[in-house]
């Protein structure tokens, strides 16, 4: 099986990564809950992760949250930050780990919702339909690249057109692991990761990201024991426990830990990326939807969405299952996406690679889907 | 190192645990979310453990919602069946996890908060103290057992003096995995479970129970991608799928899957709990809160908590934990349930059995315990 579905979640993983799990599965207890070995070597465990995302994404090892997956992450973020009475605007990309919270919040009359349209393929005319509305907006809630198509959008350009109280949430889904990410640089107050796309952790961990600088107040989404405070019954006032509540998920934190070791920014995967899409656009019965024009390549990370003629997506899918290929067809949770790329009817084929796939892979794929008739 | 803090997590975990986990670290991809082989062996994966759980608490699978703890689960439980102008009862010996949450509710005047005295010593007399404020309850979450003495609770009896309309929430952080539960049987609504205490799974799994006969509904807490209904900024209505937003932790799921299979109710871990006990009991410097009376052990989990005099609980625990005993002192997140035992101002050593423990163990540790001198 040729694996092409990295945006669901990355495979195959390093094999550090299920070593790290299988060692902290032996050697660690619950985090943050005792005093003796075990519970100790877990805490260990934590912080060294809880660092290294830190150094990573440039902010203080107390600004990163550990969640269940980067939609708990996007959830506390977005229902955290709401206030009454504002103003939340978000692309027209957008996953429904984004639009189903906030479509919730607007059903209860919690916030207004706006939406502006993204031009995959000028940052121009997007940061222009980005002004025109966002002038009220209290909240900001943007993916940093599309899931369905792979276009990064202008964050930094964003922020510039906003005023410094508007709380800014990235959806870096689609990115972390694949671009180098500085919070502080791009200027957002909170980025939301899964540890199991492009960072190549195992699925059932996240973060919730915070900029060093930002005086961002987020309340918490889930509740408990935190370890500390105990006899109040109020959440410590401090991150990370303030969203922390609950038994961490120690292994899998350790896997992410081991994978965050392996992770390194190349033109590897885009050089790939630019093979396929250059090849996919010589294929005359192949329609492609978002990819890069005038050579901006560095606007995408490697997700391209297509159709082939006389198919519909799911039944092509499929037949590319049948013949060892893994991709995926449909509307990858995002239906304002395939609105936004004109194909909201019709759904469409997301093939995402990562740094594991080569060059053979692609050939292999090219030739099987060029000799797949209807 | 001689584990007795099972209580906080399980040690050590079966290998067929983390062998499970690296299967599926290999072959799953992300659950629900395209045909290919990887995504369809992750669904087989899940669906394998949504099933076991099924069984063993007597519901269907599409009613186990799958968490990334108890404490989640509780979360959504106790939040997404709050009605405004409700009233939630809880009990005495409540851990944060139920009373953080509902407290929220409280401040946003979204509940009104009433508890009832837990007396460890007599059903009879805490089934009075219920009674006399259930009354007007529209909501009632009640622990299974006390993770701070190991008391359980009379469930059936709480359910038998409430009419059909209340939602009933039990926290069986404690006593999934050691005392058989049926979820009919009991009466209960909603059961909120942790993979990584009594079942011996991965920390990082928590599971949220239906009953199969209830008509509970339950607004979602977390919303985001389902892998169905993407065309929708709702969550779909039918369950799992309504309140399972986002990727879910399949090798931790494929971990609590391998661990079920060692699941068995026995009488070893309650025979070595009556002789630990008894043996506390028969020395005159120590002190013990809430262990049975009467012969009354089927009211406990193996949980039990103590100190010695001379000695402040955190000391003894790190006198303790130096001589190679895990055990965690303080106030177990569970502030109400010292109050309740009189160990409020001075917390206690909780010391907490699994079935992997031993009668060699407790002998070691009762002849450590007695020889720390003030």
């Amino acid at each position: 099986m040729i694996y092409f579905d990295n945006a669901a979640t990355s495979m195959p993983k390093p094999h550090a990564v299920i070593s790290a799990m299988s060692e902290a599965f032996k050697s660690c207890g619950n985090s943050g809950r005792s005093g003796h070995k075990y519970a100790l070597t877990a805490a260990q465990t934590v912080y060294e992760c809880r660092k290294k995302l830190a150094m990573m994404f440039n902010t203080r090892p107390e600004c990163v949250i550990f969640t269940a997956s980067a939609t708990e992450a996007l959830n506390i973020a977005i229902k955290g930050t709401n206030r009454i009475g504002g103003v939340t605007l978000v692309s027209s990309m957008e996953h429904n780990s984004v639009m189903r919270p906030i479509n919730t919040l607007r059903k209860n009359g919690e916030t207004v919702l706006r939406q502006f349209l993204v031009d995959v393929n000028s940052d121009d005319i997007t940061c222009d339909n980005f002004s025109s509305v966002s002038r009220s907006a209290t909240n900001v809630v943007i993916t940093h690249a599309s899931n369905v198509c792979g276009r990064i959008l202008p964050i930094k350009k964003f922020r510039s057109l906003l005023s410094d109280d508007v709380v800014f949430i990235l959806d870096a889904s689609q990115t972390a692991g694949h671009i180098a990410i500085d919070i502080v640089e791009l200027g957002v107050d909170i980025m939301c990761i899964p540890a199991h796309k492009g960072l190549f952790g195992p699925m059932g961990v996240g973060a919730l990201i915070i900029n060093p600088y930002s005086d961002v107040i987020i309340e918490p989404l889930i509740e408990g024991g935190t370890g500390t405070n105990s006899k109040t019954f109020e959440m410590p006032e401090n991150y990370p426990e303030k969203l922390e509540a609950g038994t961490l998920n120690v292994c899998g934190i350790a896997g992410l830990s081991a994978a965050l070791d392996d992770v390194e920014f190349n033109d590897k995967e885009m050089d790939l990326f630019k093979y396929l899409v250059m090849s996919l656009n010589d294929m005359v019965d192949i329609i492609l939807y978002g990819t890069p024009v005038k050579n901006n390549w560095n606007d995408y990370v490697p997700v391209l969405l297509f159709n082939k003629k006389g198919f519909d997506c799911e039944t092509l899918c499929e037949l590319l299952a049948e013949k060892g290929f893994a991709l995926r067809a449909g509307f990858h949770c995002a239906p304002n996406a395939h609105m936004t790329l004109g194909t909201y009817e019709i759904g469409g084929v997301r093939l995402s690679l990562s740094k594991k796939n080569n060059r053979r892979e692609i050939d292999r794929f090219l030739n099987v889907l060029d000799s797949i008739k209807a």
